[in-house]
């Protein structure tokens, strides 16, 4: 997608070859900043700092860690140890060892340089693929707003939409998104409620920054206001991505999808979550057996911003004790479908999951 | 309750007898500042910019802003220009006309002086009163506590609230704090999960700061945090206050209630709703006909706290456009009951509403 007209990915490699890059994702909106990571330790900190994120990028990033590591020292116990370090970054989301574990198979019968080869070649793969499979999830999902639209004799659609799961949380279109990047780019009229999103913020510091660069109307909204919004019939359908999908549909995603699918299922707007097949992890059986990663306190008691003069500034809310749960889980009778690149559907079961 | 220790009303006559005192709240929990009402249009100002705010403390500010403007003009034109200045400040809350329409109760078969002294009368009643109500409404609520607490067996027990609904939002005590300050007070361990309540952080910066006064333990989390925690078995029960009640029992309250109470519904959290009989509304049949306040988006996109040096800073979170609707309606079939100064109903018929 674009940044002031110009393409690009959210993760690509350097020019010499070797080094990646990705934005500092913390400095958006305000600065477009892009981090130049030259060690399995410095991509472990952009996961665990979240100067990248979202659920796809994680495993891209991930995946080029090792090659990162593997250039240092490609012996087996080298990449053992940076398999772990890397997989220990965020607990929650299931492509981060995904991508490890493919990494890992594509690499292991190898050697020396060959191996480094194999791994870059391989991170190549899961980032272009992941494009590939954005854009399907787009194809497959913006026919379930064309639906809506031709229901809708011209007036405009309204999506609401939690966290930031758009292209700056794949390579590149995003999951939840690319169906509505995909529905404007073809003239159906749609506006995006983009969740706030506390407390990182990341619906109203990157899903509408996406949406503003690619020209999508939008209205950033607290987090609380959505289930009045459908109440009052102003959302038309929610689209969310995920972190992990269990065996039998549970949903983990940000904290918080899970009271805005309570009150879809309320007030019958339909609730979609969009991923890759990858996001599926049948070795799950539920979404209670997910681990839920908590954060730091801090994240909830000091937000950031620009101050009155444009610069980056923070403010403290509150000296009180501070609790940051940063996953919930939507029970699967609460999703209306999934989709993803293979299609959608109402359970995992009709995907061959 | 108390500030450092020493004991306060949320509105109180000075010591001239006629100038009227508040805490300006948008300084809370910063600085503890309290700003002199003396005019009408100051106490317009005063409800309308959220000085002060919380459905009895409006009330009671109403009606002293009456009194400051009599005191001007006791004339029946400036009495009714004054009651429709005051009514206009906040659409929302129904104590805002309650109190009015009691005031223009006592004073209309009077003149001059006499008028004056009655409206300084009625509107000491309206907070002497309000402040027995709170407490009544904390003697009923508290001994459904107590019945949790006899069934947790020594264990603390863990409330959720959402925005505030504490003293600071009524005269004395609070609606819904008021049942947790006499557990407190009466050795029942309990805990408190306050929602921070965006967009204006009341939880955060008002309810924690109450909560801290009185040595309540309480941690602050992001509204989006609330359904995860009643997943996981972490929320005995929650309370909230609210704006007004309709004849069939529906809760407007602050933006975000509705989300709670579905959380609580589908985990069977029991879900209470503190208030004074004069929240409920017989003149409107249903939650919908509510009016629902817009406010300024600016409320969403620019957060206040302190900076690094303890200073009051902001900061804005995004420059993309924004809506704030400040309050949605909790149906009555996730209500569990209304706790009143009249005892605990299951609805309001029972109360005789």
């Amino acid at each position: 997608m674009k940044i002031d007209g110009v393409h690009y990915r959210s993760i690509w490699l350097s020019d010499n070859g070797w080094s990646v890059r990705i934005f500092d994702q913390r400095q958006l909106p305000w600065r477009v900043e892009i981090a130049e990571l030259t060690s399995v330790e410095m991509a472990a900190r952009a996961i665990k700092e979240m100067w990248t994120r979202g659920a796809p990028l994680i495993g891209a990033t991930a995946a080029y860690g090792l090659c990162l590591g593997l250039r240092v020292d490609a012996s087996d116990a080298a990449l053992e140890t940076n398999y772990k370090i890397l997989l220990a970054t965020r607990p929650t989301a299931v492509n981060l060892r995904w991508a490890l574990d493919r990494m890992k198979g594509a690499v292991k019968a190898l050697q020396g340089t060959e191996r480094v080869k194999a791994a870059y070649q391989c991170a190549a793969a899961i980032c272009d693929e992941d494009v590939a499979t954005c854009r399907s999830i787009g194809e497959h999902g913006v026919e379930l707003i064309e639906v809506l639209a031709r229901g809708a004799a011209g007036r405009t659609l309204h999506i609401l939409t939690h966290c930031n799961a758009g292209w700056l949380a794949t390579v590149d279109y995003g999951t939840a998104l690319a169906p509505i990047y995909l529905a404007h780019d073809r003239g159906v009229p749609v506006h995006v409620w983009v969740d706030e999103t506390r407390p990182r913020n990341q619906g109203a510091s990157l899903t509408a920054f996406e949406l503003a660069q690619h020209g999508v109307p939008h209205t950033v909204i607290a987090d609380n206001a959505g289930g009045l919004l459908m109440q009052q019939r102003k959302v038309d359908m929610c689209i969310v991505g995920t972190d992990r999908v269990a065996r039998n549909g549970d949903v983990c995603n940000k904290i918080g999808t899970y009271l805005k699918a309570l009150a879809a299922h309320d007030n019958g707007v339909p609730f979609y979550i969009g991923l890759p097949m990858s996001t599926f992890d049948p070795s799950i059986a539920r979404g209670a057996d997910i681990p839920i990663e908590e954060r730091s306190a801090d994240e909830v008691t000091i937000v950031h911003g620009k101050d009155a003069q444009g610069n980056p500034a923070s403010v403290r809310i509150t000296d009180s004790p501070a609790g940051n749960p940063a996953f919930d889980v939507t029970p699967a009778r609460l999703v209306t479908g999934y989709i993803t690149e293979k299609g959608v559907a109402t359970s995992p079961d009709q995907l061959n999951v």
